[in-house]
């Protein structure tokens, strides 16, 4: 991997040296001190700090009120979808103690782990995913809780790698983890809550598929070979890159670990299987990888998403603790990574010096759903074929009224404007406290209110109006406020009526 | 003073070194490899990894479900608050670099600055406050916008501070922004809100209070002696402190950055000031302090809130960049710490290179109120007098049931339980597929349903049923499944029915 760019996150300007003279140099502006104006003569006066770099820190986002709407649409979907299927909301911090996430096993997630010394010179870390801490967690609690444990969070989770074209340094997972049950049926209900999710969102299973193994398969394959389970992890980080990188470099590395020519091509044929019929041929159907997938499949047809879930060998996941059932979520049309996963981690406690407890769970990035970019509205919303690639998400969204009326006719468009039901305007500034009057009483009704705040043109306050989508135009004249009451327009009509301030609602 | 304790952070096993093997040895459980258990002779094999602190980091919290129900409940107070005052959510990333937070000014939340270097060198810092990122934000949008903006945000914020009993690293604030208003109607409306937050509570203005005075006080005073206006910033953070450090001391400190004997007495003999009648004897009418503030004060009146704000001319507020007119919220009895604080900052946008537009805002932490503590158990609701400090929040919600019912009575209760509607069941194991198509009908029609996942014994099933507070349990029988039927127990009542699937609902 190249070296970190040096100009990531660096600030163009040497702020910190200039703010704080800048700031005490401001306040003479309003005064008059001779004393002030002795310290700062004019020129020095007129000179402006430099900019401070105005973009969040490189990798990272902040979410102006549209990218938020956008956001909070999506969390509401996770957490709708987790209390249908009875799940309890948990969270732990962002920043957690390095040896929680530090497994030698040549993650992806741990060499982008953003780790650093805090000022008491303890290793800390920024979480790369929320297991761990939720493992944590459960030994914490230890016989205080009842199992099983259905639990999901919504966390922001953090890695430091190296920047590139839509990569980021931050993304929030949706995980839900049930703790407590072995059986493959808590499995087959955390796909169901995917599938659940994607539905909702108006994603069919022609969008979108889940490949699902077991670890289980490759056990058996090096159990059959005599090779050493410490291998185990090593392997699955390997075959977890077999997508991405050459087979003869995936050949190479298992080579590297001590695995012979004939074991490599035996294990590269299995990983190659794609049916569970012919799996089942290769290992015999007597081991735990074929009766749980089995039962698995088999419970997806109860469950009503046969037509989601394929068998292939070849996904192990990239995590090392994963034990058993792995399962990751994939657009059918290859444009994108991974967009979940999951698996069963029955040992993960026992590494932290827990009592093992059986486990699985799954996680989904926010990144390949609310990425602004075409593709992956193309990816939400595939009616509207190729053309829309050109543009953002956002400005497709946001900006085309076509688009937005097919999206409305299918019912797939989040809400994304604000919607403020009265917009309320004193019509003289001597009418302002009576106008804070009147938006109270909106307010103590539970209805929203912009209330203006200064002296400004009806003109402007009607722009301000559209913009921000009220229903209604609440005015605060003399003539009607002397009468004890309020002129009320309806916007999308353009009606209007004098309404008395205890009738209003 | 005094140097962070060593134990601070720091994890009680040797975990990293232990994790790794370990991890890898725990494969053999499953596994009859003779490699494995060569590798592991079954005497290493019993050895457990010490166990890692279950704790999260120092001054860091867990959200098990039961406190993240509570901040669920939290939010959403806040939310509705926001949304009630026409108010958009925003978010910034909780990495912000360093140099957004400098400010030479010794105050406190810069000499807590959560900051490190990150492993490409850069001075990054976890966010202390949301206001510098709002203000970034602010400035990247530039013409763009529409003014006035009405943002708010509920964001983690960090310090790094000696720990002390109920001291945290880290809170979650509530900021409410109105940018371009150069009116106190601003002001006016975001102490409003906060007021109407309380109220939904059931806090009252014999609860709560705010104090509200405003820095052109403090500087017109200075004026009146031209003094310079670089000492403001650094006079306000002494000023600041005026409740917490010794009268002596904080003469001592004035002082010490240049003023007289007679300046600093004259000063202190304004800031005692508790009233406006007092302050426009001692300051004249003409000054934009004293007509600020009495607009405020007439304003709070058609606002209502007039028994909840009081004139302080020693409130300043701890932070550098406020401009005008500054509020705190306290509570009555006097035992808390500031509850939630604001203000006017119309020149920060400057201090970053922009151009400045006039802003206000405050913020509100969440330690105050979910604290779990009696004390502030006690703030939220005074009704129960000083039994309840021997216990803490949680315990007082949810362990005492007569306090549960009185605070049910008087609508004041925080829904706290999980509930879940459904618990659906399959009384055979071949019946688990078919709970699962169960389970997936009542979910279809928007019903939460817990599905029991493993065999259970069905006194097992009615304890978990208990737990969840699920409305109804429904079991899924052979006989009645061959009818395509299930068995439906409604749990209050104990009344028993037998449903066809397509009559689910």
């Amino acid at each position: 991997m190249p070296p970190i760019s040096s100009s990531t996150w660096v600030l163009k300007p040497l702020f910190p040296a200039l703010l704080p003279n800048r700031f005490l140099r401001v306040i003479p502006k309003t005064l008059t001190s001779v004393a002030a104006y002795a310290a700062h003569p004019p020129g020095t006066e007129l000179q402006q700090p430099q900019r401070i770099d105005v973009n969040p820190p490189r990798g990272t986002r902040d979410f102006p009120p549209q990218e938020m709407r956008l956001r909070t649409w999506l969390f509401h979907n996770f957490k709708e979808v987790s209390r249908l299927y009875g799940f309890e909301e948990v969270d732990f911090p962002v920043l957690e103690s390095e040896a929680l996430f530090i497994r030698k096993a040549g993650e992806e997630i741990r060499d982008q782990l953003y780790c650093f010394e805090d000022r008491g010179n303890r290793r800390v870390a920024l979480r790369p995913e929320l297991t761990p801490s939720l493992a944590r967690l459960v030994i914490q609690k230890g016989k205080s809780i009842s199992l099983p444990l259905k639990w999901f969070a919504i966390g922001q989770c953090w890695r430091y790698e190296r920047m590139t074209r839509g990569r980021r340094r931050e993304h929030y997972q949706w995980n839900m983890d049930i703790i407590g049950v072995p059986e493959v049926t808590a499995e087959a209900e955390l796909i169901s809550s995917v599938v659940t999710f994607f539905k909702r969102l108006g994603i069919t299973s022609s969008d979108v598929g889940f490949k699902v193994s077991s670890r289980k398969v490759l056990q058996e394959v090096l159990r059959r070979y005599s090779i050493s389970d410490d291998l185990f992890g090593k392997v699955c980080i390997i075959i977890d890159k077999i997508e991405k990188i050459p087979r003869d470099e995936i050949k190479k590395d298992l080579k590297s670990v001590g695995m012979s020519d004939e074991v490599v091509e035996d294990l590269l044929h299995v990983l190659s299987i794609k049916s569970l019929e012919k799996l089942e041929e290769v290992l015999g159907g007597r081991g735990e990888a074929v009766t749980d997938l089995k039962l698995l499949f088999s419970l997806a047809e109860k469950f009503g998403y046969s037509d989601w879930i394929q068998f292939d060998a070849s996904i192990v996941r990239g995590l090392a603790y994963y034990t058993g059932v792995v399962f990751e979520g994939f657009d059918r049309e290859g444009k994108l990574r991974a967009i979940c996963g999951g698996g069963r981690y029955d040992r993960l406690l026992s590494t932290f010096g827990g009592e093992d407890v059986p486990a699985c769970g799954f996680g989904f990035g926010d990144a390949v759903i609310v990425e602004a970019s075409g593709n992956l509205f193309l990816f939400l919303f595939p009616c509207f074929g190729k053309g829309i690639l050109e543009t953002t998400f956002d400005k497709v969204i946001c900006g085309q009224k076509e688009t937005k009326r097919l999206l409305k006719e299918k019912g797939l468009l989040p809400e994304l404007s604000l919607q403020v039901e009265n917009i309320v305007c004193a019509l003289d500034q001597d009418l302002q406290g009576a106008a804070a009057t009147v938006a109270n009483i909106l307010r103590e009704k539970g209805k929203s209110v912009d209330l203006v705040l200064e002296s400004k043109p009806l003109k402007w306050v009607f722009k301000r109006a559209a913009r921000i989508n009220a229903e209604r135009l609440v005015l605060v004249g003399k003539t009607e406020w002397e009468k004890g009451m309020v002129v009320v327009k309806t916007l999308a009509s353009g009606e209007q009526n004098e309404v008395k301030l205890d009738e209003l609602e």
